[in-house]
């Protein structure tokens, strides 16, 4: 009986189009970041779940998928947990697996490190449009280089990826952690409450300032501490900042990256100081960015500086910072702009009859590969109208008939006439 | 406290020394199948655990990775199976996700398709040495041709793509599904033995012909059943055969097939009929092949037909035909021979002083990436000698000092004098 063949709920497949479009991608970035002394490197998708569990994943540890213990290790019985049955995770990003693929391998590396990742992560999200729980992820860090120097680096490399790719104008925004706990202190609240306020101030974009308002409001500072933090978000400036002590190293650090990048962007793209940036993940520790892009409701790339997470797997902790591009965002809008930055090989397909020589029809088939083609040898059906119509539909731009034409015949010309 | 940072149990870190021979392979043995018209396309690494647990998967069936139900769905009582727990599971090779896909999206696909797939697959395997429990393999496969063109064509790219590899004077058996099974009911076995059969036989390489006697010999039809296929396997060949009418269809196929592979390889491999060559998957039903290479007691690639599997889903089914290259056995041989068949990026490490401007920098590192070097910008240290030998052993091979050096420093030239 026929099975049902659909993917795995959540999951999906990429069809050839998509593919080609994939893989030019990943390769521009790729040589963008080899370009810029980064090396890649890969880990498992599988990882402990005693490491994934005890990272500061947030709400991605809600998200995780499990694998089932095997042979004698599982033991099953009514109140058995998650950590009795389980022993495994797949991933749900990569710089945790970084974090211990470092402490793992840190004698064989160069110093600074310069890695560069890109591969799939996982997370049991509710299926909604545009939302996979199978994706990649694309990302460079620099570990063991504690000054403002690495954030250039990893902006300006993240930056000229995306030129490459065709994106300009795009605005890469920048805050700091240390000043956006500052202002959160200067409004008010307590040191514990600064996750809770840093939550409800990351929904700016969705709530606006109302709903922001009221969020705070009904924490128990009540409205005039919210009025005073969302006042702090519009007025305060890089130059306003300085004079606060306590916040020196981190304004300096920012204004000194901010000018440097500024400079390296020659007006291609805009930077900015946003104040209200905050970015989801709990190990954040000095600046955080962002990149977002014309009329599009998401960000293409972020990150930011996680001093503390190597030292959770070595006993000598090391500075570290990261940049992701967001690979599945990209793909999407160039799909819907349907841009094809790079110009890929033209496909020819090579038709011959069952009474050919099939050794000659193969040469011929190289002598057309070397011209610049790629090749695809197949038997002429009957019906060679039907056929070639067919093969303009799943995509071949020209077509020779074995024994039958002298030259390359362009599909698809006749449609423009 | 610091945490254990090795990888799962029979998984691996990919250091970056052998990641960039991992994407010089995996591009160009792309590049090859694209340019014979094979399309590349990607399924997800979770499958239905039904679909899995029902394919003809053989031992790999026991080695599945299943992934635990979550919120509701997930009920447990201390009788709780595991096709209770979980619902999904890590594919453990291409072929049965490229069926779905296939029977998924087959009104979007030419005809016939060819499909390239390359990526990871998971086996619980009892970890050894040289086996991991994540793998990558590398396919190409064409769907909806049942002629041994088909065949050829895959022979002919797959061993272009060794050869763009740098392999060369490689051995590809063949053989026959059919004509092995007539050769056991030759010999006297009923056609519920072939299996049985089928796996002695395989292990002739392992065992040799005297253990492979004693394993047959066991059986019920005793030791004259075994030593008259045995006999058979060493005597039989493409001539002898085709006067058993039975055989008539596979013969010829064979034989069509190793005449044009031939003229096509032009004397760079050799092509070989091996009756003994089994290969375990239950699903083959015509042609089967494997390539084998110098010393190594492994083969490095292998494959075949497969027409029952998409019937599976489909309620047309579709004769189909595969090839795999043992994507990380070639990784293990060109890391053992210590060949790189592709010459990479010089990796250039610009040094600069904590007192230089950045910017300056960056734009000097650009100016000598636009020469070819992947350029590294990072702090010189005070010991500038000790550095240039760290320099050397993490894989740098030129030298920039910035404001004093005036041309590209070469390293490692002193240890050749």
């Amino acid at each position: 009986m026929a099975k049902n063949a659909n993917p795995v709920r959540g999951t999906r497949d990429i069809l050839p189009e998509e593919m080609v479009i994939r893989d030019q991608l990943e390769s521009a970035i790729l040589k963008t970041y080899v370009a810029h002394g980064f090396q890649r490197i890969e880990t498992p998708a599988l990882e402990s779940l005693d490491l994934l569990l005890d990272s500061e994943g947030g709400e991605n540890l809600k998200m995780l998928f499990t694998i089932l213990k095997r042979g004698e290790k599982l033991q099953l019985d009514g109140d058995s947990t998650v950590a009795d049955l389980c022993d495994i995770g797949l991933r749900y990003d990569l710089t945790l697996p970084l974090s211990r693929f470092y402490s793992n391998n840190q004698q064989q590396l160069a110093s600074p490190f310069k890695a560069i990742q890109i591969g799939n992560v996982y997370r049991a999200e509710r299926p909604q449009k545009g939302r996979f729980r199978s994706f990649k992820q694309c990302d460079i860090d620099i570990i063991g280089e504690e000054s403002w120097q690495a954030e250039v680096e990893l902006m300006d490399t993240t930056a000229k990826a995306l030129m490459e790719i065709g994106f300009q104008d795009f605005i890469l925004r920048v805050n700091d952690r240390r000043i956006l706990t500052g202002m959160i202190d200067m409004a008010g609240y307590r040191d514990d409450q600064v996750g809770t306020v840093s939550v409800i101030l990351d929904k700016l974009d969705k709530i606006g300032e109302e709903g922001v308002l009221k969020e705070l409001g009904a924490m128990e500072q009540g409205e005039a501490a919210a009025e005073k933090l969302l006042a702090l978000t519009r007025t305060v400036s890089l130059d306003t900042l300085k004079d606060f002590g306590f916040l020196q190293e981190a304004v300096e650090g920012l204004t000194s990256t901010m000018a440097a990048v500024n400079q390296l962007s020659e007006g291609r793209y805009t930077l900015s100081f946003d104040p209200t940036l905050v970015r989801g993940m709990g190990y954040y520790t000095g600046m955080i960015f962002e990149i977002s892009y014309g009329p599009y409701g998401f960000s293409i790339a972020g990150g930011g500086r996680y001093d503390g997470l190597i030292g959770k797997f070595s006993k000598q902790s090391a500075p570290a910072v990261g940049f992701s591009i967001g690979f599945e965002r990209i793909v999407t809008i160039l799909l819907e702009e349907k841009r094809s930055f790079l110009e890929g090989a033209q496909r020819l397909a090579l038709l011959f009859d069952e009474g050919d020589d099939l050794v000659s029809v193969m040469k011929q088939a190289d002598v057309l590969r070397n011209q610049g083609f790629a090749v695809s040898v197949m038997k002429a059906r009957k019906k060679l109208g039907k056929q070639i119509g067919q093969l303009e539909s799943a995509g071949f731009h020209r077509l020779w008939v074995y024994g039958r034409d002298q030259e390359v015949r362009v599909l698809g010309e006749a449609h423009g006439e």
